[in-house]
Order: C-alpha cells, then sequence, then structure tokens
C-alpha cells in the first residue's frame, strides 16, 4: 500500500492569499480543493485545479459549510438534506474546473467544522455519503469515528488519514483551531512515522491511541505548512 | 423543426419564494435553471431538477453575475476570465444535481445582465463560449447581436430566442427591468406568432424588426407567467 | 403599564418579498426591523424605517446570526465577542436609517436562533448585553430563560414578550420553526389575554406555565399574521 | 492649514489578513476604515477602531459597492439610491464601533471603484452627498472631478487628497489597478512636495496638472506602504 502526502489547498479569496499553494504544490500527491464557501472563488479554483495537473497531483472536492467569515470553521445546524445539497453543489463546481482541465475528481474530504460534525453526527455523516454516492468517489476521514462507520456502512470507499500538523488530545479526538500555528516539522514527521509503521496516533499528553493510516494530511495555512511536508515526505518514503 | 417554450426557473432562495414553479413546469419544454448567483440556493436546485424531471422537462444552467440583492440585474465589470470562472462554477454546480437524477445538461442560457452585456460586449461573449465549449452544449441568446455572431464564430451551437413576456424596443433590443410587469397574453401570443410565421419581432412603437426564433421564453417571475405560458403555449402548437 | 404590540418587520430581500409590512404597520406599536443578516438589505432597511415612521411605530433593531440562506434560523456556534461585534454592526446599520428619519432607536430584539441561543447560553446572552450596553436600550426577551436573568443582571432593561403565533412546550419553551404556520386568530388572542390577566402562558397541549408580558409579538412571515395582529389588537386593547 | 496622512485599514476578513495596519497605525493621522462590503468584517472593523483609538487617529468610514469578491474593485451599475442606503448602512455600522469606543466619525471616504464612479458619474455623486449629509461630516475626494463640485454644490465639505502610492495619467485621472504594485518612497515622496509646494501632480509620463490637496492617501495594501508612510511622511513634515 502507498501511503499519499494530502493537503487542503487554494484557499485564497479574491485578493486575499492563504498558503504558499505553489511552494507546497510539488511536495504532495493530492490537493483537497476548497469549492467557494470555507475559501476560494471561481479564480482561485481554476488556477488551483491547474496548478495541481502541472505538479501530476491528484484533486479531490474539500466542501465546507457556507460560512466564509467563519473560514467554516464555526459550526452550523444543518439537516441532512442540506448538507448532501451544500456538497453536491460545491463537488459540481469543482468537477466544472476539472472538466476544463480533462481531469477526474478523485475524493472527497469535507473542511472543518463539517469534517468534524461528520464524525461525531450520523445524520452529517449520513448527508455527506449521499453526496458522495452519486459522484462515486471516496471520503477521506478519521479512523474510530462516525467517518469510518456510517462511510463504510454505506459501502463508500473510507481512505483514513493522519493529520500532521494538527494536534490530538488523549484517545484521540482531533484539536481544531480556527487558526492552526506552526509545529515543529520533525516532531509531526516522527508521529506520522509511528502511525505508519506502528498504527499509534501520539497525543498532546504524550499517549497514544490506534490510528489507521492511507494518507496524512497538512494544512495550506499552517504557517511553516512547507516545513513540515518536506520533512514528513520525506520521513514517509519507505511507505510511500 | 420544432420550437420550444423554456422558462427561467428556480429562482427562489432560502424562504423566499419566487415563481410558481410547480404551476409552470407542466406547460414547458425546457427550463434554465438558477444556480445560486443571482436566485437559488442548493436546496432549490435540488428541487427545481427534481421537478423538471417528472414533468419530462429539459435543463439547462442559467448561470448569472454573482449578485444575489441586484437578482443578477445590475451590470458588473467584469473580465472575460471571471466569466468564463463564474459560469464554469454555476453550470459545474448544477451539473451535480443532473448528475443526482441521472439528467444530462442540455444547454446554458445567461441570466439578467450577463446576458445583455454578452449582446454587446464582445469579451463578455468570448467568456460565456470559454465555459460552453467545456461543457459542448448550445448556447441560447438573441438574434442580431453578439450571442449569435460570437457564439457561431466560436463554432457553438446557437439557440435563437424570443421573449413572450417582454418589451422590445424599435430595432429589436431587449428592455431589461429590474422587475417584470404582467403583460397581456394575448397581445403576447399575437407577437410569438407573428416572430414563428413572419419572422418579425414587434417593438413596443407597433413597428417590426427581422428575427429568427427557435425557442420562446417566458420568465417565472412575471406576475401572470402562467397565463402567458398557456396562451403562448397554444398559440405555437403548430411550430411545436 | 401599556402592553404594545410588536411585529419582526422588513424581511423582504432584494426582489424578494416577505410579509405585508404596509398592512401590518397600522396595527403594531413597535417594529422590530430587520438588519441585513438575516433578511433585508440597504433599501428594504431604509423603505421599512419610513414606513414605520409614518405610521407613528417605534424602531427597534432585529439583528440576526450571519446567515441569509437560512434567515438565520440554523444556530451557529459563535463566541461572545463575534455575537457582540455581529449585533453592534447591524444595530449600527439600522441606527444610520433612523438617523436619515430622525427617530430615536427603541430597543433591540434579537431574531432567530440567536434569540433562542441568548434564551439557554449564557456567553451569547451576554454578547447581547455587550452590545445593547453601547446603545443604552431595552432588549426584549422571554422571561424564565437567560434573557430574564442575565439582561436584568447586567442593568439592561428586560422587556418580556408573548408569542401571539408560535406555539410553546409544556412548562413555557418556545417551539421556533424555520417556516411558520398560519394560526387561529380566537386561539391565539384568547392565550395572550390569558397572558396578561392571569400572567399564564398556554402550551401546545393546554398545560399553562407562568409568563410576565409588557409586549406581544407577531411575525410578519406568519401566513395570516394580519388576522392575527387585528384580532390580538382588539383583544388587548384594555391593556394597552 | 495642516496637511494629514490618510490611509485605506482594516481591509482583514475572517482569517484573511491585508495591510500591517499594526505598523501603519502609528505612522497616520487619519484611517478610512473598510465597513465589510469590499472588505472587513465586524470583528475586523472592532480591532481596527480600537488601535485607531490607541494611537490617536481619526476614523473615517470607507464603504464601498457590494463586491467582497473584487475588493470592491469592480465597477456596479447601481442608482443613486441605492448607492445612498448602502453607503448608510455601512456608514451607520461602523458608527456603532465608534460609539463602542466613544469617537466621532470624522469624515466618508468612498472605496474603490465607488470613488472612482462618483468622480465621473453625476448620479453617483449624489448618492454619496445624500449619505454624507445625513451624517453631516466632510468628504474626501480628487480635485478636478465631480467630487468636487458635486460635493460643494451640495454645501458638503470637500477634503482634496492627492495619492502617495497610485499613478496618475497625463491631465491626473488616478490609475486604479485591481491590486496595488511597490512604489519608490523617495519618488513618491517627491510627488507629494510638489502637490504641496507648488500644487501640481506629476503623470506617469513625467507632466505635470493642477492639484489642491490637505491629505494624502496611502493604502494599506499597497506592499511597502509603511516604507511609502514613513518617507512621505518626514516629506511632508513642514505642511503637517
Amino acid at each position: 500500500m502507498s501511503v499519499t502526502l494530502n493537503c487542503d489547498m487554494g484557499e485564497s479569496f479574491g485578493l486575499y492569499r492563504l498558503g504558499d499553494d505553489a511552494g507546497l504544490m510539488p511536495l504532495i500527491n493530492v490537493a483537497n480543493v476548497a469549492c467557494g464557501f470555507h475559501a476560494s472563488d471561481p479564480d482561485h479554483m481554476r488556477s488551483t485545479v491547474r496548478l495541481a495537473k502541472e505538479n501530476g497531483v491528484k484533486v479531490g472536492a474539500h466542501p465546507s459549510l457556507p460560512d466564509l467569515q467563519g473560514f467554516g470553521r464555526r459550526e452550523m445546524k444543518m439537516s441532512r438534506e442540506e448538507i448532501a445539497n451544500s456538497v453536491i453543489y460545491q463537488v459540481g463546481a469543482l468537477m466544472g474546473f476539472l472538466k476544463a482541465e480533462n481531469m477526474p475528481l478523485n475524493h472527497i474530504k469535507p473542511h472543518g467544522s463539517l469534517y468534524g460534525m461528520a464524525a461525531r453526527q450520523e445524520e452529517i455523516a449520513h448527508g455527506i455519503c449521499d453526496a458522495a454516492e452519486i459522484f462515486g468517489v471516496p471520503l477521506f476521514g478519521m479512523t474510530n469515528t462516525l467517518h469510518e462507520k456510517i462511510y463504510q456502512q454505506r459501502g463508500i470507499t473510507f481512505i483514513p488519514e493522519f493529520y500532521a500538523d494538527l494536534e490530538y488530545a488523549p484517545g484521540g479526538t482531533l484539536i481544531v483551531t480556527r487558526e492552526h500555528d506552526a509545529k515543529d516539522p520533525d516532531l509531526m514527521a516522527e508521529r506520522c512515522v509511528r502511525a505508519l509503521k506502528e498504527n499509534k496516533g501520539t497525543a498532546n499528553d504524550g499517549s497514544f491511541f490506534p490510528v489507521t493510516c492511507e494518507t496524512i494530511c497538512v494544512h495550506s495555512d499552517t504557517p511553516n505548512a512547507i516545513d513540515i511536508a518536506k520533512t514528513v515526505r520525506e520521513a514517509i518514503a519507505p511507505w510511500h
């Protein structure tokens, strides 16, 4: 099995720039491209898909709750149908740009609070599946959460991922912050290797929790994302 | 040649309702479905596509300038690239819902000011072609404008349409208003028949101008849209 | 003490119309005017404030969570500071239109989920107080909730209200729905009179709960809002 | 007469950062604070007003066309009433935050395309005056344009400004670009001094045009805004 490096990309908006996509794209295998609800706009989506193509990077959709100001990191109470329709809209929009570049859709990975809510609320996880089913692509998510349970129940390919630039609480709950801090690349690479070699995640108190991991994620809005991506990429080379 | 009746549909938004889509859908052949930039949202797009399917109505995309408050009826200065990318985004989003219902995309018809700008500005017409080429579908538009000239130049199928519920100025310029008024159904039907039989449009001063017409348009937000659609539908039956 | 009739007003947006404001305004004493986050826009705010002035109706601000598509009726996780700043922004915007008409701000009444969240979450109630303090006006809210407790603790005048067009669960919890149904005007007027005469609210199972009430609310988006307002207005005349 | 340095500030949005406001604020006298339509949000408005207060900087409103994606730099066709109401809304919103900090509103300076349109279109200039009259504050603008003519005709104090970081075409037309380039601080300071000492603006071909100037503007989104502000500030000290 080959382990990939995935990255949330294309999160600029209008004149606003976020993340060094040009620097990161050569380092990764799979890009989760923002679809305009938490970040990005049609122009940035176009250029991000093109940048991915130039670098031989596969493109997945990174749909979000509809909250540009909150960057999709504020929970919103939405029904299963609203979630499904919002995801269909965003993934469809991205497919327009993929069609323009003659590229396939690789996967769907919900963003921010939508990702977090799907890990804990059945209806949200089902709403995401309702959309993913239509596009017939795998879903990225976290092992030992409703991502794994519901996606597999629904017969959708589940790709477990491990975060190279976020902390986990003891037991394995991901700690999601509104803004991301820089992290020590060596420490984070060590944790990724442990996840791959021993199937152990490392919590912020040093304790371990069980993980499965087929892809490793770095966020483009983490301040030292490029350093982390480089270090992790080298460290995971044996599994790559 | 069979002449169709097309209608701008799915222009509700959130709790707001606009147009009697359920009443109109059985009367038309082709629906131009709003894509969220001047009207609609993912939930209304889903239900509009379903309603079209139930009524055997073909679905085209009705993309707009990004201006929900102005209902896409305020001109905005955008570059060719911005126009192309905005249209790709919206058409792609609609294709997500078409995929969900296993329906093909029938055509693209720009909405409101985007439609008007494309009739007069080459760069805008080209921006729309840049998007339409990707999806490989015809464009609806007005004869004797840049719609016809540029779309055909670019090798895109051009479907000329005649408006059953709008006034034309002498010479054939369409008069686009922010809100639509009710119109006399019989008078409007008479004008449609004249357009089909004699290739003559009727201006608001009673003068005529040359037209070609393969489809006739009614707007769902015209107050008596259903009456107009019914009367026009009967009147054009010989060409239908 | 004089009991007033208050109504959520100005909830149209762009071309979309919601509520018969022209019909309702002559029937009420106090208008809670939407501020653009769940409904309305600068043009509708202007005309709503003018309509209120023409009818001698006092104007309060009706700020919301930032969610136009959800009409402010989907909960969002926001911090106390975000809530305070969002409310300051909206109330300030309304004060621009009040200044244009030389009218004072009468009160603040949060809308939809913001209202509901403030009834149950201390941080949200405090965020609203943080804003209300700046403007020095009373807050409308529900008795026996954090509205009453926190607003009074903070030294802000609390005006308890009773809903003439919504159902209450046993114990007095307000049942908030995304869209409002028509209600029997006589039944609702009877409940208002009971609230004023006996300080008893009526739940949807016929049981009673204690209420205090200085103002009675009708929503402009309730289908038969005008009938309810007329009937309730007559019924509460003795307290008016 | 004392010449001030003014700067467009508070143009961050959500997680997106634009401009080094903390670095610029100590260098300027007057801040034009974004109001949420081209940039900013309630949280950034709050912190920008506070930062201005801490630095003894006066605050004016910087209202825009409603176009966050285009940063208010794409022209939109709006009526005089729509312009007036949009400006009232934004200025009112800012006044909420000024009230919170107990600061007065110093002036209004329209942003981007709204500024440019007001220089050339009478109806737009009047729409801005309709709003400014309500708040009773001066308007910043360009000499020899409709800014000067209409604002003065309407009896509103007109404060002419000269741009330290933009190019002018021969004859004095300001060249407005979607994104700003870095400029040579010494060259730009020299032009400012020429404007103040000789009432001569310098065009991009080296020719001169007549100017009056009571305040000099630097944009916070110009890449080397701080260097320009420092150099200009020193150079104009004799007039300061």
